[in-house]
């Protein structure tokens, strides 16, 4: 079921140590299958090594496991409340990478000093409040604080980011993570430059139009 | 003699400087057997990738050399002494970890900034005074430091972490380095939130019951 | 067309995950056929793992494709300025280096304190000021502020490096960042010693004459 | 000529990459032939990965190539200074690692607050003044400076390691580094505890009696 998905989204994966944003099985992917609305999702507490294609989980919105004999991550329902809120997105990702959760745990936004965040993000990457773990909370403080941007930091927590694909969430998940500590050395060093708002709006739009293949 | 024992000590050494917890011979795991209460252990000064399941020393708890042709690794008593005092922990492990490390060279505990540190730890990782290399005194303060928690601090030396299992060990190993990171890059940038020790607790218990496989 | 510096060219942009100077899609090398005058550049947004010698871009001074099925890199115009500029020169690196970036958000040169920066670039690190994306501008400020050297910091942005070759220009990409990391690094816990500037000058000489086969 | 020496030395070129304790071509290490008091040390300007254990240079205590096509390295001088002096010594290595650099640019020494450096170096890591690259100052400021342990940082520069056998010295690069990182994330954070002299002496002597095989 959702073979081509399933293989997506396995292979996303390992992205994330990849590129050091977890360690041990501290972060996970999802995708929506646009035809069937069913989710794809990393099984709980499972290393990245032992990820296989076969062992993802398949859930429908409400949860309920549809195929796959393990049971889902634990931060299943912060993807899925993401997904009901959102119907033009197809990937959620959620890391505790370094940087971007340094900033987090002192509810701090990710001040757009770079050309790079012009780019990806817009603007600043905004920074909800403490969401308690385990119920619907936690996704919704994504919903309410992501905007119309791909990232979103969690107090004392983490990183969520989304995408029209999985791969986008990802992409916005390694950038987040890249810009965080780019930000994290240039403020311990001193005051950054402001970048004019109207002028992130500007590169912003045109990244967006002109960027990529 | 302890076949499955030796093979799965030696993989997790093979974790520490994946996971860039030790440099050169500067880390050790133990594991012990339930059925013998035997201890394996690693060779003294053999670099992790001269480590074979073969040459991993199995001692028993008073110390002696029952099987393996090398010497045990130096920091030998200190893993022996907390088996000793407690019967529930089959898996040690040390390091010199970076950012760990760091926090113990001021004598400071981590403090529990990050949901993930609720999740794993339930708490901060508490620091033990300094206690002299080469006797009984490392593995007392790690027994009457270390609490219901999993990892401990030692004053300007390193980190000791246990657990049910010698993975269960490795993996506190992991995640005090990458809490320790992130909390010091927190930290050095101003003063993080802090999360009340209620809401600590209730994430712990949740963690524990319903987290993984 | 062009086989040799394709693949060359190809083959440098390998070493730009290699030394952590970007992520995802971040960063992108040129070189010029000095017999044609043609640019070879990486396609835009496309990842380093998905290059090929086969898909770089051909393209000559005024920014035509000449070869090549994909869109150059959407900073080719940047490139193509600092080659109309300066006949001396065959390759152009552009990277958003963590260090060298975190300088260039705060729009100061990385001062030489070090012996590796005079040997390789005898003297500071120059920065310039803000340069819009998007038109010639950041190339200008390229060609303007460089000077003699090698790299040159943009403000919020990144890193321009410059060389008789493509690889001499990635070999300086490399080393402005190793250099902006010690010297942040150093600068973070007190003030350096400075080298006195004849004596810079003096060690750059020495190293230009005397270093490599 | 020297076959095992020469494929040693090349091997453990390999390792100051691997330890991320250089970049591009910028570090090297140096070992003696006891028997003939030659020595072997790497090539000038060649990068780590087209090292082979037949282009490493054998130069003889003059300085003159006795074996070998290419030129040795621009710091063969300083290594031959030091071998000339110290007929205990075998190997030698040089790099500019970031956090013992770091210190070096301060012209600071790295102070014993860990019990690795008890262990390792017997105290605190001593800082030579400035000395001119391109003759023997270099060489004898580590003569001068280095006393009875195996490392030192030069003021603005870098960092020269030695041991009674090459490895030895590449061991003691190695673990310079990794003390100079984490006291340098301790003093970032606050003032780290002291350990009394008469400990670090205690912990050394026993280190050197007791550890390894």
């Amino acid at each position: 079921m959702l073979t081509a998905l399933r293989e997506e989204v396995y292979r996303l994966h390992l992205e994330l140590p990849r590129h050091n944003l977890v360690v041990w099985t501290s972060g996970n992917v999802s995708g929506r299958d646009p035809a069937t609305g069913l989710i794809v999702i990393k099984p709980s507490g499972v290393r990245y090594e032992d990820l296989t294609a076969e062992n993802m989980v398949v859930v429908d919105l409400a949860g309920r496991v549809v195929d796959g004999s393990l049971k889902p991550s634990s931060d299943t329902l912060s993807h899925l409340v993401v997904y009901r809120a959102r119907a033009d997105l197809n990937g959620v990702v959620h890391t505790h990478s370094t940087f971007a959760t340094a900033f987090a745990a002192l509810g701090r936004p990710i001040p757009a000093y770079l050309t790079a965040m012009s780019d990806e993000f817009g603007g600043p990457i905004p920074c909800a409040g403490y969401a308690k773990v385990g119920g619907e909370e936690i996704g919704r403080a994504v919903v309410e604080g992501i905007g119309a941007g791909p990232a979103i930091l969690l107090q004392n927590h983490g990183v969520f980011t989304v995408g029209s694909s999985p791969e986008g969430a990802v992409k916005a998940a390694v950038m987040v993570e890249d810009v965080a500590r780019t930000v994290y050395f240039a403020v311990s060093m001193g005051q950054p430059r402001e970048i004019p708002p109207e002028e992130i709006e500007r590169a912003h739009r045109r990244y967006v139009e002109e960027y990529g293949q």
